[in-house]
C-alpha cells in the first residue's frame, strides 16, 4: 500500500502498520510525546482519500472527526491513501539549511578567539581499592582523593551517590570524574567513554529548535525542530502568561515544551543511535517567558506593572529538575535575561553579532514573535521589545510556515503578465508561505500595483489570482492539489506585525538620542531560512531604508549564541556581561508608541521621506 | 455499633464507617500509606466475631481471607464485631513513655551545654520594591541585598526559585528567607511566622520512630511509632540487602521505610494541627543499610567483601529528594555512619551517652535488630557489630511485640507456687511480650526451674502453664481471650540474640588489650520502653557480670542523637567527629568468634566463672 502526502511524495506502508510508523519509517516525523501510544493526541494527520482504520479516541473532537483528522499512530490504511500533515504535527529532523551552517557555527566560534570549553569538565581519578583495613566508604574515598588533588568543598547531589559505586567498581577504581564549577560532581565514567554531546535549544514563542552538538570538535551532528506545542494555548506570550495562572497551566505549558524538546531528542538520538546518557550538556536560550516556563517559574509578575522576572541570571540547574531526557545530572545553561521582553535569545543574539566586541554603533533585530531590538556597541548597549506577533514564523497567517521543506521563500511578480515565480525551499510542491515569502510576496504586490499602500486588494486588477476566500479576498499564490493563498487578513497582520517593529526601532534610535543615520551596521536575525530580502524588507517598511551594505542577515541567532556557550566558558561569561550591560526600555509606557505605530502601518511609511530610495523605485 | 477490640477496649462505629476510620476517630491509628484507598493493603486487621462488608482486594491472599484478615480502610460493620489488631499493622502517636522523656531529652540537650542553633537560619531582609526604573529580577534583587550584608556565593534551587516571587509580594518585600550553611537559600517566609518544627527520625531495621520538637524550644510535641514495613522483605539487614538488589528491591524498600515515616508524620501533624510545611529541617538515624535504603543508595556492596557502604558521610539532601512529605526544601541531616555494620545509630548513641566527652573507659550497647558495641572514652573509640537478630523487638517471636500498650514488660514467677505476677504497658490486657518482658521471663524461668541452662524446658516440672503449642512446648505468660506464650524456639532465639551480644563483646574487650574489669560504665540502649533489669539481663548472660552500679539504661539513644542534632550545630559537629574517630572492628573476620558465640548459648554462659554473682545466686 502507499501513503500519498500532500507535499507529492508517496510512501509504501506495510499492513498493520500505523501512519506514524510508516512515515518515521521514511524518515517523516510527527511531534509524538507519548511515543505512539494515542494518549498525547499530537501526531494529527487529516485523511483526504482512502480507506483506514482507526481508534476512536478522547484526544480528537467530533469536528476533527468530520475533517478526516485521526491519530497518525492510531490509524492503519486498508489500501493506498492520501494524508495531509498539518505543521503543527511536523517535526523536522535533518534540516538541511540549518545542518549547512554548521561550518559557519564553527567559524563563528573560532572568529570570537573562543576556545572548547565545555560546561563538564573531567578531571582524571585513580583511587586505591578498598579493604578490610580501608573501609571507608566509596564517597570518602573518593573525597580524600580530591582533597590530595586540591579540590575541596566538592559537593555531591543524591543522584550523583546513587550512580557512583557501581561505576567505581565497574572501572576498577580508575575513573573520570565529570563535574561543574562550583564544584560539584556530576557523574563517574570510565577512562574509555569518548563520546561527549550536548544539545544547544531555541524555545521559541512559536517554534522550537535543538542543535545536538559533539563537544569535541564543535561540530552540529543534527538539528530537530517543531512549532512549540504551547501555541495551542495562546499564540502570544502574553496569552500563554493568562494560560500559566490558570489552575495547572503552568504545568500543562510547561509539559508542553519539554514534551516538545524530549521528542526532537528522541528522534535526533534514535537516528544516530546516540544514547541520551551521554548528552552531557545543555544549553537554554529563548524569551524570558519562555525560559520562566522551561523552569516552571510562574511568569505572571512579567505582565504586571513594573514588569518584573523572578530570574535573569539562572542559577545552573539541572538537566533531571528541567525534565529533559537526557542524563539526569547533565547542567543546563540558561542564556541570561535582560528584563520581562527581552530576554536570554537577545542576549544571544548580540553575542552572535559580535556587535558588543566592535566600535562602531550597530542596531541588531530579532524578528520572532515579540520583534525583539538591541543598539549600542562595545561601550553600551540599549534593548526594546516590540509586540509583532508570529505571523512571520507562520503563525496566525492562513498558509504561514516555518521556512522548512515546501515553505516558499521568495516571490517575484513580474509587473506586466503579473505572473509569478516562486521558490520553494526543498524544491517540492509548495505546503505554504514562510516569513520571507511572505515579505517577498507583499512588496512584489504593492510594487505591481495588486495591493494599495494600505496594504488592500485594488479590486480593478486584472488577474484571476484575485479571488473570494473564506475570510475575504485573497491571493492565490500557487495553485495546485491545496492552493497556497495570502489572504486580505494576512496582509493586515503582517503590516500590523512590521509596524510595531519600525516603531520600536524608532523610538529606541530617539531614546539614545541618535537619528537612523548613525546606525553603522544593522543585523537581522530570526528564522526566515536561507535569506531575508533586504530590499523588499525595506519596501514592506519592516526595516529603516539604510544603504542595503549596512544590512547582515544572521539567521536565527538565538540557537547560534546557544551554539557559542555550550562550548566556550568565555562565551558564557560574555553573555552574562552582555545582559548586565544592556538597559532595557519599556516601549509600553512611552507616550509616542501609538504614533510611531500608527504611522508605521502603511506601506512602507506615512512618510516617505523616511523611505527616499523606495520613493524614488515607486516614481521609475 | 460497637468495636470490640481484643486489648480489651471496645469502640462505638456509625453505619457506613470503616473500621480505619473508626478507630482513628478513637485514636488508634493503622499503618496506611495509601490513606485509606484500598492500595497499599498496610491496614489489615483479624475479624474475630461479628457480620461486616468488605471490598474484596488484592492485597489479600486466599490465606488471609479464610483467617479472617481484612483491610480495615475497605471494612464496614454491621453490628458489633470483635477485631484484632496485628502489631505490624499499628502505629503508636502520643506513646506515654516517649512522652514522659521529653524532659530528660531536654535536660540532656542541656548537660551538654549545647544551644538551640537549627539547621535552618534565618535572616531579615527588606528589599526595596521594583519599579520601572529599578526592573531587575526578584533573584538578582535579592541577591544584591545579601551581597550588601556580605552573604555571596548564596545556591538558589529550582523549588526555591519556584516559589519566592510570590512570597516576597506578600509580605511587601519584608520577608525572612531561610537559608543553610554552604550557604544554600531554602525558603522565603513571613515576619510572622513564629511555629518552626523539625523531626527526627530513628529508622530502625525493626522499628520507625518519628519525634516532632518544637524548634523553639526543643520540646517533643509528639511521637510515633511503627513496625518497619520493610519486615514482610526480610527481618535482618542482609535479606533487605539481597532483596534490593532484585528488580525494582530498592525501590519497594525505599517506598515501605518513606511510607511508614510519612504515614507517621501525617497522623502527628494531623492531630496537632500542624502544617507539614512549617517542618523545616529533619535528622534520620539509623544502621548504615537502613540509611542507604533511606536515600535511594543500593545497599549491595556492604555485604561483599571488603564490606564498603556508597557512603558514610552524607551531605545534606532535601526532604523532596527523601520523599518525605515536610517542606521539599527542608534539609535532612543524617546522622553520619562509621563502617558497614556500625551506622548512625551508634554514633547517636555514643552522643547521648557522653561517653566521648569523658576520661572513663565506657562500653556502650545498643540492642535493637542487631546489637552494636563501641568501647572507649573521649581519647579514643572502637566499635563492632554482632549479629543478633531482632528478637527484642518482637519480631521473630511468636507473641513477641515492641515496648508499647499491651506488652508485657515485666515478668515475676514466684518459686513456690510458680505463679506468675506481670507488669503491663498501659496496665491493659496484655498483646505481647517486649524485650525486658522476654529477659525476665527467660531469667525467672531459669531461676524457678522451668527451664534448665540449655534454655529446654524441664518437663518434669509441675506447672499447667505448660503446654504442647503449634511449634513445640510453650510456657502461657497469659491466658484470656488470647493467650501469650514463649515457646521453646523463642527461647533459643532470645539465646542466639543474647549469645552474639556477648560474644561481641567479649571480643572486642579483648581486642582493645582490656579485660571487662576495666570496664567503668556500662551504657545499654535499645529499645526496652520503660526499663531494663540489669540482674535479670545479667542472669540471662547477655550483660557482662559486673557491679550493678557501672550499668546504666538510656532507652532508644538512635532517637535521642537524632534529636540533639536537629537543635545544635555543636551536637552535629561533635556527631561527626565520633563518626570519624570510631575504629571499627569486623567481627567476622576474628577467628575466635565463633568459640566465643558458642560458649555464650548457655545461661548464662558455659564458664561460670564469668558470672560469680548468678552462680551465688544459683547457690542460695
Amino acid at each position: 500500500m502507499n501513503i500519498k502526502l500532500t507535499s507529492g511524495k508517496s510512501i509504501s506502508s506495510s499492513k498493520g502498520e500505523s501512519i506514524l510508523n510508516a512515515l518515521k519509517r521514511h524518515e517523516i516525523f510527527l511531534l509524538s510525546s507519548c511515543g505512539g501510544k494515542g494518549t498525547c493526541g499530537k501526531c494529527r494527520v487529516k485523511i483526504l482519500s482512502g480507506k483506514y482504520k482507526t481508534e476512536i479516541t478522547g484526544k480528537l473532537t467530533q469536528s476533527d472527526r468530520e475533517k478526516g483528522i485521526v491519530l497518525a499512530c492510531q490509524t492503519f490504511p486498508e489500501e493506498d491513501i492520501t494524508v495531509e500533515i498539518p505543521e503543527g504535527s511536523k517535526l523536522v529532523v535533518g534540516d538541511k539549511i540549518a545542518l549547512a551552517k554548521s561550518k559557519d557555527l564553527n567559524e563563528l566560534l573560532k572568529s570570537l578567539n573562543a576556545e572548547i570549553t565545555p560546561i563538564v569538565k573531567r578531571l582524571d581519578i585513580k583511587l586505591p581499592p578498598p579493604t578490610i583495613e580501608d573501609y571507608i566508604s566509596d564517597l570518602e574515598r573518593l573525597k580524600r582523593d580530591l582533597e590530595l588533588k586540591g579540590f575541596t568543598g566538592m559537593r555531591f547531589s543524591q543522584t550523583f551517590a546513587s550512580s557512583m559505586a557501581d561505576e567505581m567498581r565497574k572501572h576498577n577504581w580508575e575513573i573520570h570524574l565529570a563535574y561543574v564549577d562550583g564544584p560539584e560532581a556530576i557523574f563517574v565514567t570510565s577512562e574509555k567513554q569518548v563520546s561527549r554531546y550536548g544539545i544547544s535549544v531555541d524555545i521559541g514563542t512559536t517554534t522550537i529548535v535543538v542543535y545536538l552538538i559533539d563537544l569535541s570538535d564543535g561540530k552540529l551532528v543534527d538539528v530537530g525542530s517543531t512549532y512549540n506545542s504551547q501555541i495551542r494555548y495562546g499564540d502570544d506570550v502574553i496569552t500563554r502568561i493568562i494560560y500559566a495562572a490558570e489552575g495547572k497551566g503552568l504545568g500543562e505549558l510547561r509539559e508542553a515544551v519539554t514534551g516538545d524538546i524530549n521528542n526532537l531528542l528522541e528522534t535526533i538520538t534514535e537516528k544516530h543511535k546516540i544514547k541520551k546518557e551521554s548528552i552531557e550538556s545543555a544549553v537554554i536560550s529563548g524569551n524570558t517567558t519562555m525560559t520562566h516556563i522551561f523552569w516552571g517559574l510562574d511568569p505572571e509578575h512579567i505582565r504586571e506593572d513594573p514588569y518584573i522576572p523572578t530570574v535573569n541570571f539562572f542559577p545552573m540547574w539541572k538537566a533531571g529538575t528541567a525534565r529533559i531526557h537526557i542524563n539526569s545530572q547533565s547542567p543546563v545553561y540558561t542564556m541570561p535575561c535582560v528584563a520581562s521582553y527581552v530576554g536570554g535569545d537577545i542576549v544571544s543574539g548580540v553575542l552572535a553579532s559580535k556587535m558588543h566586541r566592535k566600535s562602531e554603533i550597530a542596531l541588531f533585530m530579532d524578528i520572532g514573535t515579540n520583534g525583539e531590538i538591541a543598539v549600542g556597541n562595545n561601550e553600551w548597549l540599549m534593548t526594546a521589545a516590540c509586540s509583532a506577533g508570529p505571523c512571520f514564523e507562520g503563525s496566525g497567517i492562513k498558509h504561514g510556515m516555518r521556512a522548512t521543506e515546501g515553505a516558499i521563500e521568495s516571490v517575484k511578480i513580474d509587473p506586466k503578465t503579473l505572473e509569478l515565480s516562486l521558490c520553494i525551499i526543498g524544491n517540492t510542491i509548495p505546503a505554504g508561505v514562510c516569513g520571507s515569502g511572505m515579505i517577498d510576496a507583499i512588496s512584489e504586490m504593492f510594487f505591481t500595483g495588486i495591493i494599495d499602500r494600505k496594504g488592500k486588494f485594488v479590486r480593478e486588477i486584472k488577474t484571476n489570482r484575485l479571488r473570494q476566500g473564506d475570510e475575504g479576498f485573497e491571493f492565490v499564490l500557487y495553485k495546485g492539489e491545496k492552493d497556497i493563498v495570502l489572504a486580505e487578513v494576512d496582509i493586515e497582520n503582517i503590516l500590523r506585525a512590521k509596524a510595531a517593529i519600525y516603531a520600536g526601532i524608532s523610538l529606541l534610535i530617539k531614546e539614545v538620542g541618535l537619528g537612523l543615520e548613525s546606525i553603522e551596521r544593522v543585523y537581522v536575525a530570526g528564522g526566515f531560512g536561507n535569506y531575508l530580502d533586504v530590499d523588499k524588507a525595506i519596501i514592506l517598511g519592516m526595516l529603516p531604508d539604510l544603504p542595503r551594505e549596512k544590512f547582515k542577515f544572521l539567521g536565527n541567532t538565538s540557537i547560534a549564541g546557544a551554539y557559542l556557550c555550550l562550548l566556550s566558558e568565555k562565551m558564557r561569561k560574555e553573555a552574562e556581561e552582555i545582559a548586565k550591560k544592556m538597559t532595557y526600555m519599556e516601549l509600553s509606557v512611552s507616550r509616542n508608541f501609538m504614533d510611531e505605530y500608527m504611522s508605521a502601518l502603511f506601506l512602507p511609511h506615512t512618510d516617505m521621506g523616511l523611505f527616499p530610495t523606495v520613493a524614488g523605485l515607486l516614481k521609475k
